[in-house]
């Protein structure tokens, strides 16, 4: 019986990772540009780092995470995000002590979340996101997210919408909290368990119900916007004001509120409005999260970072038919007749392959148009014949396999040609 | 309390993953010149695969795989090794039928094995790896060889030794575990439990015990070189024949095994003989197996591969000292003085690095002494001063931080004057 991929997970295959890596280069690049280094940490991470950081009453901890004890007995559990493992690693390698300050860096890499598997959403999917640790400047803010905006906008994106909304601080969401549960309490009948039992714990969280975003107090709930007190409502201006001078469009919407405890001030995300791009339209979310490097056992220092998925990147791209076509071709095929010539390509294709080009033999025993047909496949730009004459003559054949122009070559010249010719 | 990293596991922080990038690009690179195309399948796979591809009676199925049950109580497993989830991946998407062939492929990604950590080991580590799968062709051999050794050449290690075997065919592998069975059966009892389990299981793994490597029968135990039939021998001389056309020196040993039961015919190890590199020497594992396809479901096709850990190839760079140092510098650093500089620098910013220059500015709310001294840390090559007159005056002065020269330059041209002095 033959093995299969585990569900809700994909294998990225030649003629699809391309696209792949065409998007990852492009998200290093500007993040070369931007400043913000790569940091990778471990694919799991104790459990607990994400019952402090994530929030013990998110989805994603209570019913999403991959979490299993080593044969040591320790649990861990596969990162279902990337900001956590970051603050983890930025407290305990003391990166806060560091000359260069803020702290920016970036990840790629995947992350798990046990959730059904439908169009467009995986067990196992691929997070660039990047974070700047050690400043509470609203210009950071901006920065990052004109660093995903960026990326869209290279990438050839058009149809986006940046949502912005400003959590507050911690004064500001107390106050909003206290109106939260004034607002659902009366009623908090007639909502679901989960949101019962999050009016006492996080009221916040019922904003983000999937069961219950339908009920009429769910858009009269009170607005986190009118509880900003005077510094959290000037944060958020600035934010705003730095956006607009960058020239990057936003709504505000005093409904977003992530789905992750740790995010306070500037909360965003950036949806496509595409056609036919589906119903989960959110490519990027992120947010400030001051407090959250405390959280986790280092000093108060503030924090702001995103994450998106390439997963639903590459499926807006789709969705505006700007991904651009994957075009491969090889410098050369060595198309060898017999034994002899066949030994000898061996070495040649090394040394051909040791100058930088791309070049190809034939490993299945074919015959000599079997050779070419495979050569014309590869989309090669040379084909290089040697039979046992040509050999014993010293030379071979190239034919340009644009042009169908021929030349007799020395074979110790083949190389040199070919160079010249790439 | 502070979260600390999983035991076993390490991060990978700016200033040591340049390192990384600089490898991964080199691998990547010479797959594109032989031929290699990146795949990428899952962090985890179904137990199952790793049971009947690695082997039930190996060290890494029995005592170091990360298994675990996921909330549908699937038993899954994080990979130990790459190979399997390749060839897995090669039946389900029925590659076999695919126009070019043999289908040849690379991955690059981290892998897990519970083993007790040391230095140089670790729990989760990075393993780069080609299969070529479709082809029996002893040329075929001689090339995944050659494609590491290339690897190694170019990153600059010279302290190399590639240590060669056949396992075999079915027919040679039967006749030579009798031969061990008959050797080691009247003294078993003088060997471990696990290899006292191997004699009926598997053999050719007591070769490979950890605990009883000094037992006089080891040195003397019945080589598979004198077991080999005459095809088997034919496919030997071989892939030797073309590792010597193309002058990769190698040794002949025929004790090695390697610790997976997947193995046929060729097997190799490339070790580092680098003064201080330590107790683990090899750096990269690989081999022919025929028949794998098949026990993972799919039809009889043969492969060959081999995968490296880019720790110990690191470990062996710095061994030989032939890392290049990194070297990083920045194109400009905006020092701004005052609120209105500030302010103005945010869109300057951005509109700098959309001509793919690398720009920073202060988030720390710095003086300008300090912003000077950020400049110089970050080995920028210009520094753009811009206060609140110049800014009144419509200019900034730009000043080449290598030479010390200062230019006052209309803030329009700016970036233009950046592009050109890049």
């Amino acid at each position: 019986m033959s093995i299969q991929i585990p569900r809700g997970t994909q294998d990225i295959l030649p003629g699809e990772v391309e696209k792949w890596q065409f998007i990852e280069q492009k998200a290093k690049d500007i993040c070369k540009r931007y400043l913000y280094k790569e940091i990778r940490t471990p694919v799991f991470e104790h459990t607990e780092l994400f019952q402090r950081s994530v929030g013990d009453t998110t989805d994603i901890v209570q019913k999403e995470m991959y979490t299993f004890e080593d044969r040591g007995s320790r649990s861990l559990t596969l990162r279902p995000e990337g900001t956590a493992a970051v603050v983890r690693s930025y407290a305990e390698n003391k990166m806060y002590g560091q000359t260069v300050q803020p702290v920016k860096l970036y990840y790629l890499g995947p992350m798990f979340r046990y959730e059904r598997p439908q169009a467009g959403r995986y067990r196992q999917f691929v997070q660039f996101g990047v974070e700047a640790i050690g400043s509470d400047d609203p210009a950071i803010d901006a920065e990052v997210i004109s660093l995903a905006m960026e990326l869209y906008r290279e990438l050839g994106l058009k149809k986006l919408r940046l949502v912005l909304n400003s959590l507050g601080d911690s004064a500001s969401r107390k106050a909003h909290r206290d109106a939260l549960i004034a607002h659902f309490k009366p009623r908090i009948g007639e909502f679901c368990e989960d949101c019962r039992h999050r009016l006492e714990t996080n009221p916040l969280r019922i904003l983000d119900c999937k069961r219950d975003r339908e009920h009429e107090l769910m858009s009269s709930a009170p607005s986190i916007l009118d509880y900003l007190n005077d510094e959290s409502r000037d944060y958020f201006d600035k934010v705003k004001k730095y956006l607009e001078d960058m020239e990057i469009e936003y709504v505000v919407d005093p409904t977003l509120v992530r789905g992750l405890d740790y995010y306070n001030h500037t909360a965003f995300e950036i949806m496509s409005d595409a056609e036919g791009f589906g119903a989960i339209t959110t490519l990027c979310g992120g947010g400030r999260y001051n407090g959250l490097v405390q959280d986790v056992g280092g000093p108060d220092q503030p924090g702001i970072g995103f994450a998106l998925s390439i997963e639903r990147l590459i499926s807006a791209l789709e969705a505006e038919g700007v991904l651009p076509p994957h075009e491969e071709s090889i410098d050369c095929y060595i198309i060898a007749l017999g034994e002899k010539a066949m030994d000898y390509a061996v070495p040649l294709l090394q040394e051909i392959r040791r100058e930088g080009l791309s070049a190809e033999k034939d490993y299945m025993g074919r015959k000599m148009k079997a050779q070419f047909k495979a050569a014309e496949r590869m989309n090669a730009k040379h084909a290089l014949i040697i039979g046992e004459d040509e050999l014993e003559k010293g030379k071979a054949a190239v034919k340009d396999l644009q042009t169908g122009d021929q030349e007799i070559v020395p074979l110790e010249n083949i190389v040199d040609f070919l160079i010249r010719g790439k």
